[in-house]
């Protein structure tokens, strides 16, 4: 610890837990009364105080009305970093309302990488429009930005950055930055809002470094800048997927890193906080995807949610077909022994839930590049010996049931035998049909599911009621 | 952007996306077949070039053997960092191996966060051995630290941070940054590796404002720091919940924040590099926990696998013995009508596969804060008619395949109104069941599938059959 300064405290009214405020529901409540009553300046006045990701959440909490009439309240001062942080729906709705002439201004306040978020979202003839009222600068950058693929370090970065020549000193950087801050007033640098390191570049403006801030403050002025920089510094191609950088970011816990073009010339910056969002934004796809939901719908119209779910739907109606017609080969024998309909179904749905276990854990390890090719031998086993296992814990458990409740052993018998089996091959599948997935480059999180309780619902089915047909009719 | 220095770039032959290097398969291999050469050299020049997280990528790749063989050639200069980037179980088994000698010696070069994360996992036994064995200051830390709650900002905090009294201008700021630099050569003071902000405190030591360092290094030298530092920040209060500090971090875009005790003076800082990590491991329980996966069990033992997922397994058991006791309920009309056991699995599943969408979306919602208490009433219809919608979309086609199959229109109606009521239950019950959930203070990612999915079976088993009951029979 390094506080020069140490008195002793003395009490203190002020509860910390007051300064974690965010959005209460109170005042989501007050503003929409406020609207209500069209009292303008009581809205303002509700908002004032707020963060604009604050003020972004009480949009999307307000009913469709009361939104636009916030924003017609809004609309003078309007904060365009309000935009970055709304959900993607309500943003398209505000986008709209808003209009292209308060939009031009919003993208040319913001920093590059934000102003190419918002843009990025707008169809082909909003954006054409809002690029032609901003200025060709502004324009030429974001244009530049959207040239590279969706999802990529090129949409991520932005290019405010500050980078100087290996051959100046500390005291050389430190006054340039002062000088740069002094023409920010004038408008003619632009130096990014908040950064957190000093790129070195060298003459063909190649990456040679980077200074954390809090080392070049430590350094004496003299001192040149190659002797602080860390040369081991983790460059991002322009091209790489924003999943990769993430990973990056998190593995090297990185706060920025440089972004070079296929030369490996410095063209921008990635920061962490753009990374935070991507983070928290793959691992939702993530789990939204397994559950067959194709984005967050919150605040989707209930038309555009149901139509966006049935693709999932349809698949799960096709597995559930194929094992009717599984079933429907049984008939005679299920007629000849009616307590198979009331057994079966729990071999089936007992297999699907163990391999939705292992899908899981499988799928998040290639997620999280945890899962090396050479130990899938390993895994398989693995998983299969699990489900052994479990599946002999509960032929156990539910073999006894069912001998009990049907007064037949070898009813109990059969329904155990299927379920070891089930559960031994869901443990197998759900290794083996996400690595399937990955080889094939379709993405495991929404293929893998599905796949997976097709395989355990068929297989399910045709062993219980198979071995049936064989040992007990 | 403010590159000072822009000259014409030749062509350069190094290809940018080396720089992305993280640990391959090769190397992987490579320090294997080292190992069982025991060629302790070639091991380290493999190892050498390699990131700490990487090391930690390396070690949890290897079979256990290879493991220990590992650590046995890194021990005599093992990096700390390692311990705190591996996996739970890894890590459980790389520090008992260590040993407390070396375990103790890592400890005291950590960074005062990262070592607790270490010294926690840790049984009792092993803590209080490697706490004796390290100076009582470094002790006196990690055991505060420890006496604050899981999960809590105490465990993610840094006790190592800058702050200056307020009426220090930015010249006096600076020198005492340079001196303490100088000062730690010889390990007297303690300033962090890398910082980001430094926090401006009164005399009783509470927080008045921030000033990034980005925004110190562009001011003048005789400005008093109150002049250029923000004092509107966001303090965490030391017992605040990891999930929350997340929270703040990704709404605020922060990238370091001053914690506070409960006097409202400042003890220690959170940084982003830790809150990244908060972030991405709690989107990974609730995909964990969604599935039924206590935690990643990737590097656990298969009986101790089978273990944790048991319990979730249990319960699915139970909803299955709820839903074949309904069916039971039906013997004698599943004996007039085999063909209703073909069909019965499809009304369960469209019903439970409907439904874990939409819990999927509200527990995603609840974890993400975006769900105001007002909007209940909102939802809750919105997903019922959600559910009509592709409950009759559904229902029309199967009703229409079941129809022309069994060769009985009244059948194909029975069927798809079944399914209509099931999948509008389910958009209900997908609602208010995680609402309910988070009522009790029960964790909705856990308990709403099987919850939800009980439902869907047992009302879907019973309409249906209830239904052919009624009309068929």
């Amino acid at each position: 610890m390094s506080e020069p300064h140490q008195e002793p405290a003395g009490t203190h009214e002020s509860a910390p837990e007051e300064a974690a405020y965010h959005l209460d529901e109170e005042r989501v409540e007050a503003v929409a009364a406020a609207l209500a009553a069209r009292d303008a300046a009581h809205v303002k006045e509700l908002v004032a105080p707020l963060h604009y990701a604050d003020v972004a959440d009480l949009i999307e909490r307000l009913e469709s009305d009361n939104r636009r009439a916030l924003i017609d309240v809004l609309r003078p001062d309007f904060d365009p970093e309000v935009l970055h942080e709304l959900d993607e729906t309500v943003r398209d709705e505000v986008v709209e309302y808003l209009g292209v002439k308060e939009l031009a201004a919003a993208v040319t306040e913001l920093d590059s990488d934000d102003a190419v978020l918002v843009v990025e979202e707008l169809d082909r003839d909003e954006q054409q429009q809002v690029l032609e009222s901003i200025s060709a600068e502004d324009r030429a950058v974001i244009e530049e930005a959207l040239s590279y693929p969706e999802d990529s370090a090129g949409r991520l970065m932005q290019r405010e950055l500050v980078s100087v020549p290996s051959n100046w000193n500390v005291g050389q950087t430190i006054d340039f930055m002062r000088q740069s801050a002094e023409d920010d007033k004038t408008d003619e640098a632009e130096l990014p809002e908040v950064f957190y390191e000093i790129f070195v570049v060298d003459k063909d403006h190649r990456p040679v470094g980077t200074i954390p801030l809090s080392r070049l403050l430590r350094t004496r002025r003299p001192v040149p800048v190659t002797e602080v920089m860390a040369n081991k510094m983790q460059m991002i191609p322009v091209t790489m997927d924003q999943e990769e950088v993430a990973f990056l970011f998190r593995q090297r816990d990185l706060v920025s890193a440089p972004v070079v073009d296929p030369d490996g010339r410095l063209i921008g910056q990635i920061t962490v906080d753009d990374v935070v969002d991507v983070i928290e934004e793959e691992a939702e796809e993530d789990i939204m995807k397994m559950a067959g939901v194709s984005e967050t719908d919150l605040y989707a119209r209930p038309v555009e949610t149901a139509r966006r779910r049935f693709h999932w739907l349809f698949v799960t109606l096709l597995n559930n077909i194929l094992a009717a017609i599984v079933i429907s080969q049984f008939q005679t024998t299920i007629d000849h022994m009616v307590a198979l309909a009331v057994l079966m179904p729990i071999v089936a749905a007992m297999g699907g839930n163990a391999g939705m276990q292992t899908v899981t854990v499988i799928v998040r390890a290639y997620a999280t590049k945890e899962l090396p090719a050479g130990s899938m031998l390993r895994l398989v086993s693995k998983e299969a010996f699990v489900g052994i296992l479990n599946g002999l814990g509960f032929a156990a458990v539910m073999g006894t049931i069912a001998a009990l409740w049907f007064k037949s052993a070898a009813l109990g018998g059969v329904l155990g035998g299927a379920m070891v089996f089930n559960m031994m091959w869901a443990g197998l599948a759900g290794t083996l049909i996400p690595a399937a997935l990955v080889r094939l480059k379709v993405d495991p999180a929404v293929a893998a599911g599905p796949f997976l309780t097709t395989t355990t619902d068929v297989l399910g089915f045709f062993l219980f009621l198979g071995m049936a047909t064989w040992f007990l009719i």
